[in-house]
């Protein structure tokens, strides 16, 4: 029993600390190979020329770069959030739809105040990304799991799923959805099948979030055209510095329907004013003085070097009852255990082992056991990554085996 | 109408824009005297060293400073926040009990998410800061006014309001106050009030939220202590880099007790995973590296006498019947109309003549005709303050006299 329960909120009593990031903690040993955290690779950014730009925005823009900025964001800004979504597969973003968020968890902290109800449905994937269920957790709201398969969404299903919402009468606030190499499953919607689910949620008169830090993190390819793209009134867009650039300067977006910018604008402002106005500066300059593609071309060459040593390792050192889906890009190698093992209880097990990954139960809004896991890839040097798995191997196979002789 | 009525929470239906924000947008015009905005003047900042500083961050600390961080804030940003609590007057902060937060609008916002279900009542004083109360109005709260004096709350009046509240059955979220020279009114709560504050609340069993942006800017004599020192386990401590150093960074802080401060941090990290690496390590340099008090001392007194020039224009332009509080610290001057004259009618008036004010209405949770009105000096030079004085006396002046003859 909490000693001070009354000072609390309803939504307050009984949270608790997500896995990944009580994993995050943990994952500062550094005798430890980290598996865990979705940091991205920083030592390959241009630090000389963005030290000389930050020298700048402080020696000759510091009374506008330290001082209060427009809520919505800076217009130049929202203009080289335009120019990520343009590589994103959005041509033609409209600088005036874009809100400005300290990091995108905000924007979709934002989109939880600005049109959820408590009590009402988020339909979501399952897996799906943690902070969005800890937010969803916050406002009160009920992640409602649609089916998915290794591609994402299943429109089939999602429409089952909202025609069933609908029959019970509940409210859908929106569907959230990470179309492009998903946070953790890695998986990538096909192109139908986003004009399908479209469809789907403008029949049942459903708004979509569709999150996408990870789009142009492709290992082949260019990123599959965002439903936004094409379905601008409908869909809630939201972009991030943080993979491309830097999740330190905490710098996200959304991208809004025009009839409902008003409202999202006021509801972020109610909740921080405005993103930092000097990390708005440095992320512009990133966008407009620097070859901030190739820098994201270089990375994702990097990422999937990486993404194929971990998975090649997993391969060879884990039980092949393991299955192990090799990324298409992002950030994340998706690994299914048999049935009935469960992976919250490995994770202490991997670290006493001497590598961290981050236990599938995490990523689900549904109870019960879990049997799969998440290895994080981009932060970590190849060798290390092998080094990870090798560890993990003993701990894996063991609970396989027992499992298996159950 | 809204168009898409049916996609919006009932919380963001007919959520409107602060008159503060208008004024911001309309403040941004060049040929206005702006006495809107609460803007610091930085100009006289040590740009020229912190540019220096800025330029490292990222040369020799950017895999560190643009990366992901602890949700609970760097661990040298949380110690230099305990160092700006103790020229606020509380000595001994803990570290281990602050939370940074990207704005301390953030920490507002966090602390409804913490403590308050919709329908609670945040006890307020009237007038009282905008911002906290649109988060108010975000999370549903009804934010009860209890009434002040020209040295802000009354305590036996608190008493009395929570009485009533109590009998009335409703839940108290927090009292919400500003004691050292509160948003709008400039009122400075005195040493003893303090306590009995603290007195009234810990009877009623009530939280208070204590926010403290203005303390260390005091005219004469040093800052009073927060209400937080001697009460640290019925207080939530709110403070900010915004008004000593920067708000563009956007480095707020929540100092809170300690059996609060799990639900607290969990709640933070739901709404902005963490405020901005590079603003922390560059806020945290502000107080390490730099003569920080120097600088608070410097543009304190370059406040005071700007404080002075423009109550002084305003006591010789307008006319006698206005009362006029010569603040003793913080960034506004606060003037009453008679009673009748309705500000915000004004406010338009003000601007064709040159001038921006924000009317009374904006800070009070008190529908009606409100005849105050508030004006920023920090960030004006004192000539074009008395310049501003000047301009608005017209329209001041005739609607006194108009008043008067009704």
């Amino acid at each position: 029993m909490h000693p001070r329960r009354e000072l609390l909120a309803q939504r307050a009593l009984g949270v608790t600390q997500s896995a990944v990031r009580d994993v995050f903690d943990i994952a500062m040993d550094p005798n430890l190979v980290s598996l865990a955290g979705g940091n991205p690779w920083l030592a390959d950014l241009p630090l000389e020329e963005l030290s000389r730009i930050a020298a700048d925005l402080v020696a000759q823009h510091g009374t506008e770069s330290l001082q209060y900025g427009p809520g919505q964001g800076l217009e130049e800004m929202r203009q080289a959030a335009a120019a990520v979504m343009a590589a994103d597969g959005i041509p033609d973003a409209d600088p005036e739809l874009v809100v400005i968020t300290p990091g995108s968890q905000a924007a979709i902290d934002t989109a939880c105040r600005t049109f959820a109800n408590p009590g009402d449905v988020v339909v979501v994937e399952d897996p799906t990304f943690v902070g969005a269920l800890t937010t969803f957790n916050t406002w009160e709201l009920d992640p409602v799991a649609t089916p998915t398969d290794e591609q994402g969404l299943v429109p089939s299903e999602l429409d089952a799923t909202l025609t069933a919402l609908a029959a019970e009468g509940r409210r859908v606030a929106f569907l959230y959805t990470i179309p492009s190499f998903a946070n953790p499953s890695g998986a990538l919607l096909p192109e139908e099948r986003r004009e399908e689910v479209a469809a789907v949620c403008k029949r049942h008169g459903v708004l979509i979030v569709e999150d996408n830090p990870y789009g142009q993190i492709a290992f082949d390819g260019d990123p599959l055209t965002p439903i936004a793209a094409k379905h601008r009134d409908n869909v809630v867009y939201l972009g991030t510095m943080s993979k491309i650039f830097s999740p330190g300067v905490r710098i996200g977006w959304a991208l809004v329907p025009s009839a409902l910018k008003r409202e999202f604008y006021l509801g972020a402002e109610s909740a921080f004013i405005h993103a930092s106005t000097y990390s708005q500066m440095l992320s512009t300059a990133f966008v407009t003085q620097l070859d901030w593609q190739g820098h994201v071309r270089a990375v994702t060459g990097l990422y999937k070097e990486r993404a194929e040593a971990l998975a090649s390792a997993v391969r060879e050192h884990w039980d092949p009852a393991v299955d192990v889906i090799t990324p298409r890009g992002g950030f994340f190698l998706w690994a299914t255990l048999p049935q009935g093992v469960n992976t919250l209880e490995l994770m202490h097990r991997g670290i006493e082992a001497g590598a961290v990954f981050v236990p599938g139960a995490a990523f689900t809004p549904v109870d019960g056991i879990h049997s799969t896991l998440r290895l994080a890839y981009p932060f970590v040097e190849s060798e290390k990554l092998v080094e990870g798995a090798r560890r993990l191997a003993p701990v894996v196979n063991e609970a396989v085996a027992a499992n298996r002789s159950r």
